[in-house]
């Protein structure tokens, strides 16, 4: 059978680089991907598999770092316009992107198999030396980009889903397939509102994926990952009271004041004995004129850490030099989480059972076991932890592609024939676990 | 001639409020007054004073806190199309507002008038309740207004010229009198240039006013205002250097970081044993997102002092702690200075003068000798101490009126019938110094 | 009577100095005056005045700064072996020390002097240009010495004692006079724990008085000081957890970093609009060794304001900033209070009362109204503010003297003729008080 | 004449453990190795090696962390007392302490085998539980003991060179032998000094090794340790002026505000992407009393780095940041380097050689590769990088044993049976390498 997957996955080649040039056309950001998630519950629908959406997949209060209510109602009309379809898009409203579909093959374990789907702010080079851009599907939504390969892995997930509904009946009765298209991604903002959802709760295997990695090639495959670091992103909002600086400076309370004290003792939080960590204040503005007392004062911080705990430890660090530095100062503050991501180690069984069929595969030329990078970040890490807590298995790995720019990058491309590559490792993958699990 | 002098006044008196509402409708922020400049210059021209306009009264590179070219060009044109003077508008071009205007006596002492004519950057009230409104000629300009009485202070200026144009011959031969029409004084950015030029180099006597302040009614006079604050207004931009907080901190240079470390030890520079100080960062803006090392900053700042001395002991600190905390985390710095103002002493002969001619007039009952009020800071603190150092004698009196709001609030307005007071005051003090020297 | 006031206290200026020298020989720091308390209560005792001692004057938990027990002890047996009388320093053990003396002469007001006692932590200069040294009454107490001229109030008050008593029948039935010789006035830690005791709260008048001022000589007099800061002085205890800084970094708490935070933020205190004020961080002790996170921090604090008001205002915002830096770094702390006084402003009318007799008096040829100088502070303002809150009146006078070097210095020294002009001043001023009030 | 050499040193073992109970009872810390040195240098001597002693070994200017010339006079007289050898202390005179011993046996390879021998600042327990105590060869010099094990490996080094001086025919013409004795480990402030005086310079091997590790008992060997960080530690003086904190502020130079902004900053320093590092201000001592100015400040700093270049980035930074705090505030500084040790990789070839010996020798019953444990530092990383960048190899292995309790604790104590164990390896691995090379 797997002889017949693959040339079935050779056969619709094409149509996988269509669906991957739709997405790259529309990019959608984060809890506004309305178009793509209508679509892909369109797709998934037709092909037999039993769809959820909106609040059955998204834990409300857990979604970190959502848009305004206007943008979303924007993006959402955008979404209209530009083709999604009328009827799985209402319960998209509101930022309840995303799509879960399943398709039950009897008594069995069950596979999750996993796809982001959301694009970047930036705006698209325009350039005849941009593939995208001479070919006529770069993006048409101002700022918007699908500069990380999230509309490939959109394009990957409807790709497996057509495969494995093309030989369902050729392995009926041995478990459930759930394909999790995640919305939100970027930020790590969207894995931990699935998650609280319950889709995972009676999930045994997880899989997730990234194409491209810099130094990474065509014909590469990294089994898997395990170097994300947990992280937590959130934003501060410190409110003081203005006063004349001139005339009544102590009547003021200074946010500028408690902000830069948190931002010296933040940056001050010392090195943890367990691994590797990173915090960072990337933005702060406070204040609105030379002389007044600075009211107002926001901050956009992130911290990492090798482990979840040791990211636990500069989180729960970070808040209170936080609430001591309003204290200090007398002023009020809000904290808003904006993004969230575990630690993960990959289980080694289901690495293993990478390697082998990658090595199998006449695709790859190049598979290595396990990364150890550090830096990054990546919310499948919840989902994995989640499975791997209720006693199963997961697995991140990674297919070479060969890049024009690095990610997030305004010129990032990869090369489409990639794709296919990585539709066939997911259903061969899935398909040996349902048999010999 | 003193009554000749105070009936002349009261029979131009609508003529100077008709000044003052067509000033108060075209309002133009600092070094943008070009309507307002080329209306005084053709007004003083045709009453036979000879006038000096641009780098004549202004020295280029004094000029602080200068807006962008094209906001200089949005206000010129603008100017034009509101019935600005073609001809004297044209040395005005590129920020070089004001207007000096002298009548020449003959040999004797030189006088100096000095009238602000800027606006400030606050939408004007709109509302039955608000007189300007209600009467049509409150603001056209979008968030611009006179919310400080300097549409009052030029027609004063006016209203003096003409009384002084049509007295010339009764005070022939007895010196000069230059009516210095001032631009840029709101953030104290003017008067340095104008006194840099050397406008002021031949003066025997300087006379400023104000209109109005928030504990005096029409009626009263204060002869002399000593309590204005030495100020140094500035902004400082750091410029460190961009890198990915996740995967390479130490290749940043964190220009937050020096920035915070600025605004802690900024406000702590110790008091003063020789008088009070004050000391804000107003604004602060840096960084651009969460996992990125903060390449740019940018702060305003001010520092004040009871004297010269003092504000510039706390001018010379910061410097020392921008500078060093630059240096501190390797980035780059720029500092610009966006006003300044010195400490003032009137001359308290001249302040005696002022008194005995209030007393004399009928329109002022309540005559206070002198306002050593602190917290504020006024730039004509330059022009007197010019004089001074040069052994001449100055003064600043105000004016009561019964006004609407405080000062720089939208609904500020002023008693009009005030503004005549004001002129009698000036026209009678220029007289007597001029004969009775 | 005046007149035989003034020969009797010439009579007994022998007698006065001789005091002084007694006391500046042994001199005692602030709580451990037992030698000078128990010798000043024998002698009033003597005079007929009634005695109270101990824990009838000072309120135990108000007194601050106290010495450890240690060195309370061995200050007492010092005191013994040193000649202190043996009957009156018992009550004094454990730092009760200081004596209240009354004159009861029947109905009438109740008038208070104050004399301070303590000594510093100085050692005098030893040479032949020191008098105390030639004279052989230089400190033999080690590192102590009388370098601000309390060991002269305190003979003044014996002096007053003396010739009040000898003059009690000429003034018989007009009221009450209490002496209150106060410990520890340096450091402002004795007159708050008096005040609490109660034995202010039948006073009518209150009069305090200091020998030398800088730029005062011999026959100087100025009838009323207003220009003493109120302050407030306390020591911070910060205790966090040592751990190796190498091998388990984060599991300290580490208090010099909440001590360094609540350094810069105690310096930024905003400037106070209705006047001045000072801060300092005067003494920082933190940490063990290089490797250790620091565990311990020691700070010695003081702030400063104009009026009891400001003060305040500061004292509030030092104890938030200490108490969030503290919980910013998860450490605990503990705050001693060391001193305290509030500003005063003297009566007017004993103002002018001092004058008056200050004029009448021969010895004085320089008498000076108000010193509104400020930057020191004085506990006798807890007693002034008491009785004039009770709706008595207080004043607070400097006897001039031409002193040998500044007040602090191990070559202080006064002409201790001024003894005497002080002694006279405060008795002729009691006697008028008492009989014409 | 493997097995020979194994019995000969059990013959000896007696007399090693009687060498290590000398050294232990008369500990001398850095520096001050006087009597301890000069036992060693007559010892080798006697057994036919050459010495070399002073400034022949040691880079004057190099020495870190020197005490006061008092307390390298007073131990020097001290060691005198306690039995020290005449002749050889003399060129140690000044703190120029250990000792080189050569053993040339003709043409070959340099083999150098280092031995520490310094002893610390720590209280020897005392109790009938501690086994120095119990025996009598407890510390009787006050307040310094051999916590470390230093002892332990001087007394390893003579039992090392006897029996090498016992077999020198039998290995005569294949290399030269140095035992490098080192000052001052602890604080890693010697090593550098020897390293520049040039005695690596000729070396082809060097072999360092510790006694004791927390988790390693009796029988147990690691072969190698690479885990060492690259340290800096290093003294700041900050010198600024005191002042009046209430009558003259600004008249100070507040070196408190300078040392504060040092410590937020250094605890700032960002996390490097090459590995881990620590840093640490260890202490602060600022200021006087409370109410002046703090003049001078003190901190006691340590920067370490996983790998010496990322040392080297903190080192940098941290100058910068201290003088630029100083800078900030006006204020001068002094720094004073107290140690620095490199990371370092041990050479494989030779962790393989001790493996192979360690597990050939009966002794050692758990034998273990590499450690990476990270933390703490050694100053033999900076001979064995010399050594390596010449192309020779370098190894530090660890010998296990049974701890009473952790280095640096006033209970440490050994078996002493495994001294004879580490003398077996050492002299097995250099007639290996001398034989083999």
């Amino acid at each position: 059978m797997k002889e017949k997957v693959i040339k079935f996955v050779d056969t619709i080649g094409e149509k996988i680089i269509a669906y991957r040039r739709d997405f790259h056309k529309y990019p959608e950001v984060g809890w506004t991907e309305f178009r793509t998630s209508s679509i892909i519950a369109r797709k998934l629908n037709e092909l037999g598999f039993k769809i959820k959406l909106g609040k059955d997949i998204l834990k409300d209060e857990e979604r970190m770092g959502l848009p305004s209510e206007e943008e979303l109602d924007h993006h959402y009309y955008r979404a209209l316009d530009q083709g999604a379809d009328e009827e799985f898009i209402r319960p998209l409203k509101g930022g309840f992107t995303g799509v879960v579909g399943t398709l039950d093959l009897g008594d069995g374990p069950v596979i999750a198999l996993r796809f982001d789907i959301d694009a970047l702010k930036i705006p698209e080079h325009e350039g005849e030396d941009h593939l995208p851009y001479k070919l006529k599907f770069s993006s048409v939504n101002d700022n918007i980009m699908h500069a990380c390969g999230h509309d490939c892995h959109a394009a990957i997930g409807l790709g497996v889903a057509e495969t494995l509904s093309r030989f369902k009946e050729k392995i009926d009765g041995v478990g459930k397939i759930k394909l999790i298209f995640q919305p939100a991604e970027e930020g790590v903002r969207g894995a931990k509102a699935m998650v609280k959802s319950g889709i995972l709760d009676d999930v045994d295997y997880i899989i997730g994926s990234h194409i491209g990695l810099i130094s990474l090639s065509s014909g590469a495959l990294v089994c898997g990952t395990n170097g994300f670091m947990a992280t937590t992103k959130f934003d501060v909002y410190f409110k003081g009271l203005a006063s004349h600086a001139g005339g009544a400076p102590n009547e003021g309370k200074n946010s500028m004041m408690a902000a830069c004290t948190a931002v010296l003792n933040l940056n001050s939080m010392p090195r943890h004995k367990d691994g590797g960590s990173r915090i960072n204040v990337g933005t702060l503005v406070s204040g609105t004129d030379r002389n007044i007392i600075p009211e107002n004062s926001f901050m956009k911080i992130e911290t990492r850490g090798e482990t979840t705990d040791i990211n636990d430890y500069y989180k729960e660090y970070a808040l209170r030099i936080i609430k001591a530095s309003a204290e200090m100062h007398n002023v009020d503050f809000k904290i808003e989480y904006m993004g969230e991501a575990l630690s993960g180690v990959c289980s080694q069984e289901l690495v293993n059972r990478v390697k082998n069929i990658g090595i199998s595969l006449d695709c790859f030329n190049n598979v290595i076991d396990i990364s150890n990078e550090t830096g990054g970040s990546e919310d499948f890490t919840y989902m994995m932890n989640r499975v791997q807590k209720n006693g199963g298995q997961g697995v991140y790995f990674t297919v070479g592609t060969n890049i024009k720019a690095g990610h997030h990058n305004s010129k990032f491309d990869v090369n489409e024939r990639d794709l296919i590559k990585a539709v066939k490792l997911f259903v061969i993958l899935t398909i040996d676990i349902l048999k010999n699990h």
